[in-house]
């Protein structure tokens, strides 16, 4: 079978050559520096002891017959796992116990691309129907199996939301401890959220910051043996679970691209992978090849990456965040300079909105399609609003809109503006005064 | 081609014989009253004129070959739109703009079953993966496009939760206008996710009964002229949308049917329907003739068609609701005596959990499959315990249990006994301390 690198180099260390659970990773066969091209076995590691890059799974995907290829993914099952030819998992991974996220709908969007003026095509891809609803649960997915393979029996990971439900989930499905690490001072409704599946969730007397801190700390401690943090020594693999945004996409469209894609930008891995994705696809002849623009979305109290774009700058100087999209509040995000090159290389932008605008374009995207999208919806939707009214974006042009959580989680940015139209007594008469008739 | 009247006589009333919408509404062809047969036109009615008795769809389906019917639901689409040859919806529904709802996942509970002590094999269909996270959205879709080919065009309903939202966001995506009446002291959450659609909210100054007379006032009136009540003038039609469990149940089984069913019940059209489904697809040929038995679960303090069971009635008698599984609190159901009927017929039974058992079970689902699951399934995974201690349900044979809501719309009844194992200052010494590592 004829076989090509589609990512990293052909550099091998003796840490490569050590490879103990090959036969685990699918098409994966390495992990591989993305600053330096350094490889490394596919272990629980993720930064590069030559140079501190960020490692990132490397392939040998199969080429064969794109159409044979196609025909296996159609007929795989109704999630992520369809695409386990292009995973970092073992073949028989529909066997384990999983949530088996994704293959979440691709929504034509005609009442919003109408308010918006959109004439090219609109589609929202719209991951609050996973299952935990939000995009989180395609990368712990992931991780989840990564950890399996590695023997590792506590998933872990710090979080303020999304994540800590994903995780929580999972292991719980999956028959893992897990242990999350929360700010000590959250909204009740998420410490439930987070508590629910009955895994130990601990609440760290500090910020975020503090937390992250801590864990840092606890993966080096004798402790922290056997434990997988989902986004710190599983992140490699984590990561990877984006790229299933990516074949969706294409697949969900007919096995082509679209012209555009919005996409909310937190650490930035989300956009780096899905990018990943799509050109994984050109070169396996799964879709044609054909220009796409990145566009990336921040909200404006945590817009590093955007001001950074506009400053026509290669790096990311880390901001406070400050805003109601708290799933995207990362103020030094880690794939922030990739991001950039991203935007640049396919000739998209990024823009960012303010708390009012992420407010209106919720409800916009509720109104028009019925979908209740998180506060980064309403980020990636707003932000879609003024690329259009700013003339960087085409309305002509064929767009996808990321909604990746769900509204129910972040009730309190709608709630103060949000309410009946009127209370009447119970009468047809009160109601014919109301003016409602 | 051969016909067969799968449900109703073949009493034909004028009124049937008048029937403009024919070709809009597939393979039914009347309303047929569940207690005296006599038959109407498919039209926005729901009480029988002779009787008073309930209407309900009848269908004359084609038999032809199974396997090709077979085939030609695999090859539809990944929502309730597949079973479109079994239902009363027009043959291009797919081309409306409508929320897809459905296919959600039947999740193979193993670790559940250990817990319980089923050997059998135990299913939960997760109807929590629809569009507004309830089973809501699939008799909201059915009662829709009913709507579009009687051309009326506002959608309406009173609700204290799930069928506000799924109202709501239907309308919004089918482009209808929407009203949607509530008690005015509701909870804000839910008030928040009723309104967010954009469509018109009124907050009713009474009970939820004075919400409900208010309604049957307003069809009655002049200004109701134009408007689709989902579950009153269009309740035929709505309450086919519940048969859509069944179908995929057996589907996703392999085609073949479970042996038991656990079903909630709140006014108990849904588990009627699911067994109307259940008999179609028997007398279709899809499925092999086999017996199942139905089970119907409650909230203790919303508990007559148990308590009538029980004492051996035919007859419920209403009682005044006082549980947190809010959204089965029916005091005076509907379909009760019809209830009764089924689970007698099929050799099954009605249970009752408390309020306790309810929180204790939604803990249960969540820690063992990652499923969160509304107060709803906390009674079906309560009452299957239940069944299973008291010898009522057998647990050799296999099984399958709704969850029809998600745990994010009721996490009031889990926050009081949900948090945080303990909350620590971030130091791995204080995490040593905690007794965690």
């Amino acid at each position: 079978m004829a076989v090509q690198t589609v990512a990293g180099t052909s550099t091998t260390t003796p840490a490569f050559a050590d490879n103990p659970h090959q036969n685990s990773f699918g098409p994966a066969v390495a992990l591989s520096c993305r600053e330096c091209g350094t490889r490394y076995a596919l272990t629980p590691v993720f930064a590069c002891q030559e140079c501190f890059g960020p490692l990132e799974v490397a392939y040998e995907l199969p080429l064969g017959d794109p159409e044979d290829l196609r025909r296996r993914i159609e007929a795989g099952p109704a999630n992520i796992w369809r695409y386990a030819p292009l995973l970092p998992v073992p073949a028989d991974v529909t066997a384990k116990q999983n949530l088996n996220p994704g293959w979440t709908k691709l929504v034509k969007a005609d009442n919003l691309a109408r308010e918006l003026g959109v004439t090219g095509g609109l589609y929202v891809k719209d991951d609050s129907g996973n299952p935990t609803h939000s995009f989180k649960d395609r990368v712990v997915a992931i991780a989840l199996e990564a950890a399996r393979t590695f023997g590792l029996t506590t998933l872990s990971c710090s979080s303020t939301g999304n994540l800590a439900g994903a995780v929580g989930a999972a292991a719980a499905r999956a028959g893992f401890r897990s242990c999350v690490f929360i700010p000590h001072d959250l909204e009740q409704g998420k410490v439930v959220m987070a508590a629910v599946y009955g895994g130990d969730l601990v609440a760290i007397e500090g910020s975020y910051d503090d937390v992250n801190r801590f864990c840092s700390e606890l993966i080096g401690d004798p402790i922290g043996e056997g434990w997988g943090f989902v986004n710190v020594n599983l992140r490699p693999y984590y990561g990877e679970g984006s790229k299933t945004l990516a074949y969706e996409i294409a697949e969900q469209l007919g096995w082509r691209l679209p012209d555009n894609l919005v996409i909310p930008i937190a650490s930035g891995s989300q956009l780096t992978k899905i990018d990943k994705g799509l050109q994984e696809l050109i070169k396996l002849g799964l879709v044609e090849d054909k220009p796409y623009k990145i566009f990336g979305a921040q909200a404006e109290g945590c817009s590093p990456v955007s001001a950074a774009f506009k400053a026509g700058h290669d790096v990311v100087r880390p901001v406070k965040p400050d805003t109601i999209a708290k799933s995207l509040a990362i103020g030094n995000p880690a794939d922030g300079p990739y991001v950039l090159d991203i935007a640049r290389r396919t000739g998209g932008a990024i823009e960012d909105v303010n708390d009012e605008q992420v407010v209106d374009a919720i409800k916009l995207l509720a109104r028009t399609e019925g979908i209740f999208g998180e506060t980064a919806g309403g980020v990636t939707v707003g932000v879609l609003k003024k690329l259009i009214e700013t003339g960087q974006l085409d309305p002509a042009a064929e767009t996808v809109v990321l909604n990746t959580g769900d509204g129910l989680k972040t009730l309190d940015a709608v709630a103060p503006t949000t309410g009946p139209t009127a209370t009447i007594r119970p009468t047809v008469a009160a109601f014919r005064e109301a003016g409602l008739a």
